[in-house]
């Protein structure tokens, strides 16, 4: 049913007045579209023209047994297309090609989400554990059956009682020398493996993580390759589980439990990258320092992170190019004319969609940054120790705020279509549903934010080595004002983004971009210098107290956070607008970057207002300019969708079909036949009095 | 399989250290219940004694269809348990308790959202439509039947094409004297009646909305008993229809559309209390204006946003009860001891749920209000124009705010609870499915939010009467700092609150409770008064010119009608806190009151602070007081969540069952006599280097 919502775009629909004057800006879409499909464009091309074939499509309605059915037959026709192994080396059949295998993997979003996700379970989780952690006798051994979906794998990490501190997971693998074994253990019932994609059917194996003890001693956290099932789905001696059942989402996956009674794996299923146990028991690990090793191998399972930035960005502007489409044909109430009025000309329905219009691009942008940083370090071209940091703070901290901005976005533009819009058949509905997890897997988000401002504490504390007591105390006192510090080394200040101010010409009470620059800049700083002056009274305190001084400003923490990540996306955008030749593409994309700048400062006005960086003019400047730019950007809103490059059998939705202005049209033919014909009925004369 | 998750919640269970200090305030539990069941408590507990039977409850993972067929069986057993006709009069079955009877309706919502809005479709719009549309005729003929589910019906008003604008429907009712029948039209798809319960698959009547035309006169839209559907389920000659299919949620419900070729049905049955047409075609109606008559048709249906704000409230409650529980045993990090945090420790989850506590309790004390008000209006006992449209008024201002801050309030709770928060079996991701469209259906919610805006900016005019230009730009200047201004009648200046400021003792820089009650007024007066002043130039501007001026003050009007609304919760709270004699109780709902009313100054806290209204010392004072208020109120949590009174059969999340804290138990045992038998395995040293 679902191919029938499929129908041409009217690309030669008459104008309507949301088209801007012929001699105002416009962007040049296609150009646009290339910018916005970014470093690895022509793969993203070639995976949406895969997913133009139905059989990748979601069937709403199915019960979530026919669903995993549906999906679990989709992997196998990625496997087909020769759509998932670019990652991994040619040996094994793959490309070495990380970033354009994440390019490619995020577009799955559009043609359903379980199959993403069920696709990152087996190739991004299960099948990179095996590459990341283990060696080449494993990648021998399991890696081509991985990757050709012989060997379907769970990923088994998180625990009933552990989801975000992976490391204190009860799950136990003690190695038994006698018969150089690993047996894998779950102690109590909160050691169950728990919300693991594969698990609840299709798995045949896991990468299950556990404690390593050899010797008496726990080495911490491993990863170990153990076969779960039989060859007719059945559970192997000692493994037990449960099916987590119907969700809030993703259904096409079999979300399950996995708990382990003395289950006995031999030695070299311990995937042995990052720590190793001989024969004999003996420990041994290229990293000594068990925190840095611990965190090492989680560091190289991050694609999860940076590929949920890039879908979650992806399906928000899928939900704007629905919503928009529709408020350019949508009409209710009557205008001044008499004519209904189209919903995307009400100042308010501007206001909701607009500004996360903003955002996405932002966010797009932001994202294919991030892409390249994931390529040179899993490609080798800058893998140290600083760049593979650099890359969990930078995917840490646009994760949370895409997968959040998705959930916004679907739901405003759920709302903004009406009743329409909770028809699952006009998809805004089920992507909500579909990437509301996103927000707290592969790292709850409020985790990861915090995460990131540990990180720029950290940076921040790094300015201080060597200093006495007195000189920090003048430093801090001193750098209110200053720009001694930029934030989780991501980018220095000597590279500060290219080419500001040229683009915005439309001067705004000191609301330019370089006036945008430096407010959201300070921002960060100033409240990342704050949470860090607090917290050095921690040192003289009792760990209680300390610990209680740290959730004491752990809000603040958090929200400093938040703030990096936004000037991070802003400073994205603002490269991206720098890069742009044509200077109609230039000014609206300009506008475009301001309205995402503006939309920060407002959101944040009264922090800027409380601590003296706006004055009252200024802050009120900020609400009208967005009033402004919003009404400006209006007659480009559907260029900027469009410029997404979502083919009809991408978008399906049967109300941004061009369906809703045929209805528009044939009610006003309607109208206008019945008024020529005389036969129409009067109206009801008033009353003369009330 | 539903009841396995149903224990009873650990009454006896040991105090963890979320238990205050016994020398500290305790509200009194069941004292705190008794407030929020509110004026009909002893109705939502009988309501909620027949929900504990798992006959009403949802299973997860049916089909639509499956869940359709149970809930419309559960619709039969409300019958047989007299639990819906309270509202009709005793003549027909009822006990005309209108107030009562949406009570009862609301609670509902605990045993699945598709059974209330299933119900509420049959009962609250296609009954009541007949009984409050109708006169004795049509209540003889169909009312009993109707409230017994003889007669199924949908409530056929909004069309593809017209949702929020009614009066623009296109289905046209056309008088035949000849044969004195109304010949029920769909002249175009757009006019096809769209997502109507009952309409896909049960309904076998509909009370179809249509354009009466008689005598070559349209006199506006009235509403028509209109048979759909034969014994055999098989549409009667003239009807047609879809199924909508499957929705964001409420599944349990068939929406369909409906559309009419001609279909005749005899002149009696026009609903015809407010408007008639003789046998000659003649018509007549008590209300001369057309423009009255509509809405006095509409008005008669308040019911339906009376109820959504009162379900919303109940399932925001029913998520923090569960989100609070959870986070009361769920731990994760090691603290400062080496034992690990439980949730509700951190500083960010108590910023997360306990603020949206509050508001859920300013909700509910408004909600009882608002209640209490429709029930004078339907009941009889204050029944004037001005008390209808007040209701009305009041109506769309809290169902507009409850709804959203259910959706608000589910997800955020649903994400505190990581991924079993996830899970269906935990209750949150249904809720926020089914919840979804209540921020859009009986009226989406911007427009509601304008209807309010429009009733303040017509009250703010109504003091201007007389007055010649230069006295009403003198009283324009001079009002901005005065109070004679309220809002929409609701509450004038005479009736303040009662015991302001007794309540909160602790004394924070001028934000005690008469600084927020005046900070809250004070903001709705001069967002109404800056509004009406710009729109006044309207007068003298084109229709087009206007018209765009209304549009770029359409964002801040609906922002003044969401002020106007949250003083009434503020108010309502306040009431509901000096109405409580044990100290201890008052103290900590003061608190609570306190973080609702400084929750709402901190979110408007930039207009505070550039109107002047707010000095920086006590705006920075307000987020610092937010965060102690939370600290205090951290203790009462569980208090406060216990006190909605919902039993286990409610609830039946098995997180929130005790269930975590039993696993907790047990790994800790587990732990200890690991350590106390001396094999616990040894931790791995860290190397002299790093």
């Amino acid at each position: 049913m679902a191919d029938t919502s499929v129908r041409p775009q009217a690309s030669d629909a008459e104008p309507t007045h949301e088209v801007a004057p012929s001699d105002a800006p416009r962007i040049d879409i296609p150009l646009v579209t290339d910018k916005l499909l970014g470093t690895w464009g022509d793969i993203r091309r070639t995976a949406r023209e895969m997913l133009k074939d139905s059989a990748f499509w979601r069937i709403d309605g199915q019960t979530h047994h026919e669903h995993r059915e549906r999906v679990y037959s989709q992997l196998g026709l990625l496997v087909q297309h020769n759509a998932i192994g670019r990652a991994f080396p040619v040996e094994y059949g793959g490309e070495n090609n990380n970033g354009g295998n994440l390019a490619s993997f995020e577009e799955l979003v559009l043609a359903d989400p379980s199959l993403q996700i069920k696709a990152g379970v087996q190739w991004g989780l299960f099948t990179s554990a095996i590459y990341q952690l283990g060696t080449k006798k494993h990648w021998d051994k399991w890696l081509k059956a991985a990757i050709e979906l012989e060997i379907p794998g769970a990923f088994a990490m998180t625990e009933t009682g552990h989801g975000s501190d992976v490391a204190a997971i009860g799950t136990t693998a003690t190695y038994a020398p006698e018969t150089e074994e690993f047996v894998i253990h779950t102690p109590f019932r909160g050691a169950w493996k728990d919300y693991l994609g594969n698990a609840a059917v299709h798995g045949t194996a896991a990468t299950v993580f556990a404690q390593l003890i050899t010797g008496g001693v726990n080495y911490g956290v491993h990863c170990f390759f153990v076969p779960i099932r039989d060859e007719n789905g059945e559970f192997l001696p000692g493994v037990g589980g449960e099916d987590d059942g119907v969700k809030g989402g993703l259904n096409g996956i079999d979300n399950g439990r996995l708990h382990f009674t003395e289950v006995r794996v031999p030695r070299e299923n311990l995937l042995n990258r990052y720590g190793d146990v001989a024969a004999d028991g003996t420990y041994s690990s290229p990293i000594a320092s068990p925190g840095r090793r611990f965190f090492t191998m989680l560091g190289a399972l991050v694609q999860g992170r940076v590929s949920l930035d890039g879908a979650a960005t992806t399906a928000s502007a899928l939900a704007l190019n629905i919503a928009v489409t529709y408020g350019n044909q949508r009409r209710q109430f009557a205008g001044a004319s008499g004519a209904e009025t189209v919903l995307l000309d009400y100042g308010k329905h501007q206001r909701r969609l607009i500004p996360r219009l903003a955002t996405t691009y932002a966010q797009t942008f932001a994202h294919d940054e991030l892409l390249r940083k994931f390529d040179a370090v899993f490609g080798g071209t800058n893998d140290t120790e600083e760049s593979r940091e650099d890359l969990e703070t930078l995917a840490a901290a646009l994760k949370s705020l895409s997968t959040w901005h998705a959930l916004d976005t679907v739901q405003e533009a759920r709302e903004a279509c009406g009743g329409s819009g909770f028809l699952a058949e006009n998809r805004l509905v089920g992507l909500r549903s579909d990437l509301d997890v996103y927000v707290t897997f592969e790292g709850d988000n409020n985790v990861l934010l915090q995460l990131v401002g540990k990180r720029l504490l950290g940076d921040y504390a790094k300015q201080f080595k060597g200093k006495d007591s007195k000189e920090i105390a003048a430093f801090v006192v001193g750098q209110t004002a200053g720009k001694v510090f930029h934030g989780a080394g991501l980018r220095q200040l000597g590279q500060a983004v290219a080419d500001l101010g040229q683009v915005a010409r439309s001067v705004e009470l000191g609301l330019r971009a370089k006036d945008q620059h430096e407010l959201l800049t300070d921002r960060v700083q100033q409240m990342v210098a704050d949470v860090a002056g607090r917290l050095r009274a921690a040192t003289k305190l009792s760990p209680d107290a300390a610990a209680a001084l740290f959730n004491e400003n752990q809000v603040e923490l958090l929200e400093a956070a938040r703030a990096h990540a936004e000037l991070l996306q802003w400073e994205a955008f603002t490269d991206a607008v720098a890069s742009v030749e044509d200077a109609g593409t230039k000014q609206v994309l300009g506008w475009l970057r301001d309205l995402f700048g503006l939309g920060l400062l407002e959101k944040h006005l009264s922090w800027y207002l409380m601590h003296g960086r706006l004055s009252n003019q200024r802050a009120i400047a900020v609400g009208r300019y967005i009033d402004r730019l919003c009404l400006r950007l209006r007659p480009h809103a559907q260029d900027l969708v469009d410029a997404f490059g979502f083919a009809p059998e991408h978008v399906r939705a049967p109300i941004a079909s061009g369906a809703e202005k045929e209805r528009q049209d044939e009610a006003a033919a309607y109208y206008a036949d019945l008024a020529a014909s005389g036969t129409a009925p009067a109206k009801e004369k008033k009353p003369s009095t009330r």
